[in-house]
């Protein structure tokens, strides 16, 4: 259990009022692929949402209920199948889906949002779909955060608690990658619950606010896929006053939930198709925080500095190579660069180093690269993953 | 031998009044490592630059030679080492190995240019440079067209005699690549000579223009590196005319430059780092050409693209889903996609193909993507290489 503030990383489980299930309806063999969470009231709801033009049908229409009422009581997820470039037979069996858990749980369908993830261009197997909803219970289990799992070795999970005015409220996210686009398939999706009672207003403000340095910073190769979709529902069930962002416990829910979305975007990229590592970029002294951003995120992002940490190589040449590619604001003749601590550059100045000692650091399961560009006061984060032999077997073992 | 309108491929061979020589001066054991080219009268020059923050000495030296006085009369060239991120030494090391030039071959130490490749970091083994010039000769060898390779399997060669007010004009270039930045190393170099007689004005307005629908389209990882460089001499030795864009023959010659380019930046592409085959991407009907330009490179910059071609799987869905991930104008709901002429997507409808035949036909060392935006009639193109394991060990094995 670490303890981090005002809030505590626990075991996995939902916040009060909140169920769930899964099971499996066929869409693949011997695993979960169906799933849903259900809140005993209707939960204010918020949401980010994939920006790539061709946005799947589940998402376009989910995107809609939301920015609509800003309520969801219930959220259907498959993966396997999309529902990605399926037209107007889409959206159609969206509403079929929706209109399936209305009658089954006597909500209206306006509560029911939908997520689903998989091969792009398929048609959904509504009737399985239909099948699995009609099996689908209202239980505590964890099943649904292995429904949505793809290519992912495990599920990401985060749940922690935090005091608000005086009680113990619950904030759980659990979410799939696999640290990038799966092969045919499309592809992150998180879905975070909490019991917390705030607006959804307020929770899309910080949705919005913490998805760009949480989500938006990871990335295994830059693409944006048809399905990606971030939820948040939260319930008010542990009848704590509305939270407002006048609240003395605000701050305190804001770095909790936040925690929860860095923890789980860490994961995703941590769990990256065919990744042994994770590998972490701060940027520092930016002139920005933009900036920073988007620095960290090119240099977890280029290919050749991923395989060099695959081979535990100290390249660093490949980092400044990336890093003056961007558009990023410094002076290229006072850059400090480090690698698991060990400082390799100082004033744009290449220093004698053990290779060997860092070679070995860079062995471990976490790779941290510190830049500091002396060019302002602002910082960044991005994470992601090496390249490896596998990513590639993945990638391109699926040919039909 | 190729023919193509007016101008004529044809094997390997200096223009007239060009000479050039390799050597190896141990920078790596067995093979050249330095070279140069040598125009008998001053040439005509004409320059393109990484844009690269962290620009490399030789670069950064021989970009200000060109800019001041658009000449050149010899191009000193190295592997192994890129004399980039070297600081004030670095621009020093490039005044003594102009000044070696100059002295040895009686010509002003500003028609000397510099280019290198290589590692990242690490300072020009000056000693072993000089006793290399020492050893130049004015010959007609192509040993400088390997002395620059670095992980490229075959040298990049191109040669076109073009018919220019009646004369038979040579047009000759050399490339490195391989494809993409070099583990440790930085990165595609380009040389072109040719006889015609024209200014060098004339000359860089089309090298600026030509390199932007060929070398600047071409990618295997989207870097940019520190060395990047592009030069074309001109040395008038075929005693033509002053060839200027309202020539009769500018045309032709266009033509026949544009070819040598693409020619060049194709190769690069084809014998990317672990390789197996040449991916290109047509976009037409875009709404410009810079958006059809930028959609192409986007696709054939896509890992998971890269890495289905490697496994010949016909996965149209991860090149929809890069289409949708850039800023590029359509209509979602009607682009038409391509494999190989084989349609597979018309109007943004999926159609139902032979999944084996067109694997089949994604087994042969050039893949070709061929998208329809229905968005205006500007056309782009781009060019990439697979995915595969061997790019993963190239960059992943320089473990230290």
């Amino acid at each position: 259990m670490k303890e981090t503030g005002n809030f505590k990383e626990k075991k996995f489980s939902w916040p009060t009022g909140f169920y769930s299930d899964g099971v499996n309806c066929d869409l693949r063999k011997g695993r979960p692929d169906l799933g849903w969470i259900f809140s005993k009231t209707p939960a204010q709801a918020a949401g980010v949402y994939t920006t790539n033009k061709f946005c799947a049908a589940p998402t376009k229409s989910t995107k809609q209920l939301v920015s609509d009422k800003h309520l969801l009581q219930c959220v259907l997820m498959n993966s396997v199948i999309a529902n990605s470039f399926t037209g107007h037979k889409g959206l159609l069996d969206v509403q079929s889906e929706q209109e399936a858990v209305s009658e089954k749980l006597g909500i209206p369908s306006s509560l029911v949002g939908v997520a689903s993830t998989g091969l792009i261009g398929a048609p959904l197997p509504l009737k399985k779909i239909l099948t699995g909803i009609d099996q689908l219970k209202l239980t505590k289990n964890t099943t649904a955060t292995r429904a949505i799992m793809t290519t992912d070795l495990q599920p990401k999970l985060c749940c922690v608690t935090v005091n608000i005015a005086g009680k113990s409220c619950t904030i759980t996210g659990f979410a799939k990658g696999s640290g990038m686009i799966h092969p045919k398939m499309a592809t992150m999706l998180a879905f975070i619950t909490t019991d917390v009672a705030i607006e959804a207003a307020t929770l899309q403000a910080l949705l919005t606010e913490l998805t760009s340095s949480t989500f938006n910073q990871i990335t295994v190769d830059g693409d944006t896929s048809t399905n990606d979709m971030v939820l948040t529902l939260a319930n008010g069930a542990s009848e704590t006053a509305l939270l407002t962002s006048k609240s003395p416990d605000f701050n305190n829910f804001k770095k909790a939930y936040h925690h929860v979305l860095k923890s789980l975007a860490q994961q995703i990229a941590a769990d990256g198709e065919g990744a042994t590592k994770l590998v972490e970029a701060n940027v520092n002294a930016a002139k920005n925080k933009a900036e920073a951003q988007k620095a960290a995120k090119a240099i977890v992002g280029s290919n050749l500095v991923k395989a060099a940490f695959f081979g535990a190589d100290p390249n660093w040449g490949r980092i400044i190579s990336t890093l003056g590619a961007t558009p990023v604001a410094f002076d290229p003749e006072n850059i400090d660069l480090s690698l698991n601590n060990h400082l390799l550059v100082q004033h744009s100045e290449p220093l004698v180093f053990n290779r060997e000692e860092v070679s070995k650091s860079l062995q471990s399961k976490k790779v941290i690269i510190d830049l500091n560009l002396h060019a302002g006061d602002a910082a960044g984060q991005a994470w992601g993953c090496d390249l490896t032999y596998d990513y590639v077997k993945i990638n391109a073992s699926y040919s039909s």
